[in-house]
C-alpha cells in the first residue's frame, strides 16, 4: 500500500483531494503538511485540522511556511472564501499540529522510509523547497514526488502562471530544478476534471460529507467566473488520484524552468516537451474523465459510509 | 482599394505574403520594407527585392534595420535557409533599394496619406519601433496595423515565445504600447493556415511561379522539424489576407503585454482577455480555412498569368 | 579646431555647456541637437533655441526624441525648474529648429565629415541610440564621442544610478555596447566641479550673461537639496571641456554596462576597471579643478563680450 | 556579558574573527554555524571545529545549508585557498558537529534566551534566511543582528556586489527585508581594517597563534590582487568587534535593499541614506583604527596565552 505524505493549502480542492486519499484503500495518508497559500496558514493549518476529524482520520498534522521563500505572499480568497472553503465553517478540530514544523516532518518522515513515501504537494512550493534545502538526500529517498501546479499554456493567476506557482515562483524553481523527477499535474489537465451538474448528481446520498461539504463547497467555489461555464476544476484531487491510479492519465517527459523574473510571466512554469530538451519532469497530459470520476465517487463513499 | 505598406524579413512565407498581396485586386502594395530577422538583412533586401522582380512588381524597397533595437540579433536560418529562400536562389534584381531607410518610408508613405495606409509588419518589429519613436503621430495617421508575430499559448522559438517577438522583445514592446490597435496574428491562428498535400495539390499548373518558387520553397520549409507532421504554417500570409479579406477570420480584444525581462520566457506576448484588462489589441482566434486557401490560390494564379 | 556636435537636455547644466563651447575658441558649435531628459522635449528645444540666440550663436538646432527608446519618460523638474532653466525665462527665439530630426542631422553632420566630429552627449543618449541603429558606421566615422552620465560608486537618481542613464538604460546599452570608444564624465568626476561661492564670484562683471542667466540659474541650481552642502556640480560642461583641454582630466579605461534589468539599480553604469575586463570606455577620474574654471571663466567672458 | 551566536564560513578572516571573540572577555561565543561561502560546506564545517579546538574553545558547531537559497553556488577559493584557510592545515578535530542542523540551531538558541543573543553572520545569508522562514519571531527575540557583507559603494565579487550578498542575493534579501535592524559592516567599513605590515608587527611573538595560523593565513591571503597594495582587509572580525566595542564605529540609518534580478548587478545592496528612505538597517560607516587594532591583538594575546 502506497503512503502519501500530503502537503497541502485547504482550500477547497484540497479537501476533495484529502477526502479522496482518505477514502482510497490503495493508499494511506501518512501526515498532512500545511502551508500558506490559497488563503493565509492561519487558515490552512486549522482547516487541515478540521478537515481530519470531519472526515474521521487519525493522521499528524504539521504547520509549514507562513509566507513564501523569497516574496510576499498572495492568496486567492475570491476563489476559496475568506476562511478557504468558501461558506463553509467545521466545527474546530480538537487536536493540534504536531510540534514538528512541516518541514522537518516531511524530512523526518521520508527519511524514516526510504523508498515508500509518495509526497503529493497541492499546494505552494515553500515547504518542499525549504526541505530540499534542509535535508537535500530527500530527492533520494522519496518514492515519488506528485505536485499540482502549474501549466504548459495558460495560467490561472495571471495569463502566464498558474496560482500555486505563481505564489512561490523561486521555491518552484528549487523544487524543479532539483534532481528528482516531478510529477507535474498543471491546469492542461486539471481543467479536464469538473465537476460538472453530472458529476455532482452522483454525490447526492453521501449524507453529511454531501450536505455539509461538498454541495456547500462546490456551490461557492462553482460561481467563481473562470468555472461558471464549464463547472469548478478539482485540481488537487488529481495529483492524489496519480497515485493511487496512475493508469487514468497520461504523461510526457518534459524540462519544466520556473519563470522568476519576468515582468508579465513571474511563475510561469515554462515547458519544452523537444526531445533534446533535458528532462527534469513528467507533465500530465490526458485524463480518463470517466475512471477519475469512478475514482473519486468510490472514495467519497467510502469516507461518507465511515462518518455515519 | 486599400493599399499596403509591407514590412518584412523574406524568408519563405514572407516570399508567399508578398505574392499574396500583389495578386490580390483588392490591394495595392505601396512598398515594402525589409528588417533582419529570419535571416540578415543582408539576404531580406535582395531577397525582397528579387522577389518584386520575379513577381513583376513595380514597388519601391526600403532597407531598414540590420539589427533589433536593443540586444543582438538571432536568426532562423535552419527554417528558412541560409539566404532565407530555402533552396531557391532567384535571379538578383536589377533594382536597387530606396535611398530614403525604411524607418524614414514608412513614416514618410504614413504621413503623406494619412488614413489610408494599411502597415502589415510580418518580420520582427525594430523598422516600426524606430519609426514609432522618430514619428509618434503615425500611430494616429494609419488606417490599420496588422502584424504577424506571438502567440497566447506556446511559442516556436522558445516554449514560451514566438520568432519575430523574441527575437526583438523590446521593438515588440514599443509597438504593443503604442496608442493604436495591433492586429496580432499569432501562432495560434496560423498554425491553421497550414500548405497540406491538399493545399499543395491546388497550386499545379502556376507554372514558374510553382516551379521555381512555391514547390521548392514549401519543400523545404515542410522538411522542418516543427512542420512535417501538419505541413508547414504560412504565417505571414494571414496577416495580408485580414487586410484584404477580413471576414475570414473571427477577432478578440485583449491586453498584450511583451516580456522582455525573463530568463525562460523573454519574447512571450502574454495576452490577457480578460475583460477587465485595458484592450490594446485584437488577437486573431480563428480561421476560414477554405476562404483562406482559395483567396491564395486566386492570387497566385494571377501572380503567375502575369509572370507569364 | 574640433567641431562639436551637441546632443543636449537643456538643463541649467547644458546651457552652461553650450556657453562653455562657444566662447572656446579651440572648438566650433556645429549644430545642437534636443532631447526630452532634464524636463521634456517641448521646452528643450525652445531652451536651446533661446540659448543660442541669448549667446549670439549661429547654429542648426534640430529637435530630437521626445521619449526614452523603450520605457516612458521622467524628468528631473525638481532640479532644473518646470520650464528646465530655473525661474529664468528667455526670449522666445525667432529661429525654429531645422526641419531635419535630430538622429538625421547627427548621422548626416557626421557622415559628411568623417573623422572630424566630436560628438559630445549630456542627455539621456536616445538620440544617439537611434542614430546608431540608423546609421552603425557613425562609430567609425566620429572623431571622438564623449558622454555626461553615469558613476562607477553612488548615483543621484537612485542610489545606484546617474540620471542621464536612469532615464533611458536602454538606450545607453546600445551607446555602451557600440564599437566604438565612450569617453564617460560621470557623477565621481563632475562632483569635483562645483560652482562654490568663489567660483561664482568669479563669474560677476559678466553682465547680462551673468545677470540674466548664470546667477538666477545657479541660485536655482544650487538649491537643490544635493547641492546645498557642496555647491552644484555642473555635470556636463566638464564633457565638454574634455573636448577643448584633455589635459585636465585623468581617465581609465574600463568596461562599463548598463544596467538595464534590475529591480532597484535599473540605470547603473556597472564599471569594472579590473585589467583583464574587456574595456569599451574611457572613464574620467580626476579633475583640474583651477584649470576647469579657469576655461570656464574665459568662455564665459568671450560669451559676454560678444553679447555686448 | 553578551553571548555572540556567529554564523560563518571559514574563511580566513573568519578565522580571525572567531579568535577576536573568544580572546574577548566582554562576550561569549555561545555557539558557531557554518553555511557555504568561501569554500564549500564540506570545508567550512570541518574549518570550524579544528578553529575552536585550536583556539581552545568549548562551543556547539552546527552544521547548515551546503547551497544558496535559490541559485547555485559559488565560492571564493582563489581568496582563500582550496580548503578556505590559505595553506594552512589545522589538525581534524575530535569534536564532531551537533546533530541539530543549524538553522534549528540559530531558531533555539534565540528563542531560549529572548533578547540576549546578537546573532553575528559573516558568510553568505542562507542560514539567517532559512531560519527567518522557519520562525520569523527570531527578529523579535534576538538582542541585535549584525552581518558582514555587502557595499553601500562599489563591490569585490563583481563592480556592484560584495561575495557575501552575491553569494546568495535571495537570501539576503530574505534578511533584510525583515522586520529588524540588520546592522550592516560593508566593504566601505572593512576596507578600513587592513593588516598592514605596522599591524601585523604587533602579532609576532603570539607563539603558536602566531606561526601556525596568523602569519601563513595573512601571507596568502594578503597575496591576493586586491589585496597587495594596502594589505588584506580582515572583514569579518570587523563585525565581531561591533558586538564588543560598539564604541569604535559610527553608523548611519539607511534602506538597504539588495539586488536580485540585475544582470550586471545582482547581489548588490543598494543603499539610500535619503532622510526619506524607509530605514531598515544601520550602515557602518567609520572605524577607529586605532581602537579596533588594539582590541583584536588584545584578544589575539588572551587566546595565545591560552593555547599555552
Amino acid at each position: 500500500m502506497k503512503r502519501i505524505l500530503l502537503d497541502c493549502d485547504p482550500g477547497i480542492d484540497d479537501a476533495l483531494a484529502i477526502a479522496l486519499a482518505h477514502g482510497s484503500p490503495e493508499v494511506e495518508v501518512t501526515g498532512i503538511t500545511t502551508v500558506a497559500g490559497n488563503v493565509g496558514l492561519e487558515h490552512t493549518t486549522p482547516n487541515a485540522l478540521a478537515l481530519a476529524e470531519f472526515y474521521g482520520m487519525d493522521v499528524p498534522v504539521a504547520r509549514g511556511a507562513a509566507r513564501p521563500l523569497v516574496r510576499p505572499g498572495s492568496a486567492a480568497s475570491d476563489v476559496h472564501g475568506n476562511t478557504g472553503l468558501g461558506d463553509v465553517v467545521l466545527p474546530a478540530a480538537k487536536a493540534e499540529p504536531v510540534s514538528e514544523h512541516a518541514v522537518d516532518h516531511i524530512v523526518n518522515t521520508i527519511a524514516a522510509s526510504p523508498g515508500e513515501i509518495s509526497l503529493v504537494a497541492v499546494g505552494p512550493l515553500t515547504n518542499i523547497a525549504l526541505a530540499l534545502r534542509k535535508e537535500p538526500r530527500i530527492t533520494e529517498w522519496v518514492r515519488e514526488f506528485v505536485i499540482m501546479g502549474g501549466s504548459y499554456t495558460r495560467g490561472n493567476f495571471s495569463p502566464a502562471a498558474e496560482f500555486n506557482i505563481a505564489a512561490d515562483p523561486e521555491a518552484a524553481g528549487v523544487v524543479f530544478e532539483a534532481p528528482w523527477r516531478t510529477v507535474m499535474f498543471g491546469l492542461d489537465l486539471t481543467h479536464q476534471a469538473r465537476a460538472t451538474a453530472a458529476v455532482r448528481q452522483r454525490f447526492t446520498g453521501l449524507g453529511r460529507l454531501q450536505d455539509e461539504l461538498l454541495s456547500p463547497c462546490l456551490d461557492f467555489y462553482g460561481n467563481n467566473r473562470q468555472y461558471r461555464e464549464h463547472g469548478p476544476a478539482i485540481h488537487d484531487a488529481c495529483a492524489v488520484a496519480y497515485v493511487i491510479a496512475p493508469e487514468l492519465f497520461t504523461l510526457t517527459e518534459a524540462r519544466v524552468d520556473v519563470e522568476t523574473s519576468g515582468r508579465f510571466s513571474s511563475g510561469m512554469t515554462v515547458t519544452d516537451f523537444a526531445p533534446e530538451a533535458e528532462s527534469n519532469a513528467a507533465v500530465a497530459i490526458t485524463l480518463d474523465q470517466e475512471g477519475f470520476w469512478d475514482l473519486v465517487t468510490d472514495a467519497f463513499e467510502r469516507v461518507s459510509s465511515a462518518m455515519g
